[in-house]
């Protein structure tokens, strides 16, 4: 079992389950978070960028793949949204002192950033 | 060590260093792609994409965290391309019988789209 791991599905499953804040409290205060929109450093502007995302999810999430080490844990799971049925997304979360410090999270965002972007 | 994970260190190795004939060996002949862009099931086609992709790598692949165990592989990297200089993709991959079975493969594809969509 992966020490880290455990934390990042807790993670995962605190915000899937919309519990912010139990989300936060996994997080590191200052957890660097890359994304397709970029760099976000801020724990608190980390779990809105969750919360917003959530009210997309139209069902359970579904993991296809999970592994872990002390440190590190590795997610790819599939989670089903408005824009896509099977929206595929993959986090690689660095733990320290049982607190997620950096996350990698990779997804297409092209949907995401069509309906985002002003119509001509 | 994990088996599937050689197999899948290898097949990206063979495929970064343009080597396409030892890429396609790593593959079974009917092999599942899903990727941002659908799903590919014919081992010739997966290769082909994968030699598109290498047209527009301008360094070498960096490893994020890789991950496996008996039949499954997941790896993120970090890949500079044309369009971005830190491309990052997660690909789970099924080994069986020392061949990839299947790709699930995860990367924002915003500006490979932009760059495809014809201009107006």
């Amino acid at each position: 079992m992966s020490a880290a791991l455990d934390i990042a599905r807790a993670f995962e499953a605190a915000w899937q389950g919309k519990d912010f804040d139990r989300a936060r409290s996994y997080l590191a205060e200052d957890v660097v978070l890359d994304s397709p929109f970029g760099r976000e450093t801020d724990a608190a502007r980390v779990i809105e960028q969750y919360a917003a995302f959530t009210q997309a999810v139209t069902g359970p999430a579904r993991e296809l793949a999970a592994f872990g080490d002390g440190e590190n844990a590795l997610i790819m799971s599939d989670i089903p949204t408005v824009l896509a049925p099977h929206q595929v997304s993959a986090v690689h979360y660095t733990v320290r002192d049982g607190k997620i410090t950096s996350e990698t999270l990779v997804y297409d965002a092209t949907e995401i950033r069509a309906q985002a972007a002003p119509t001509a």
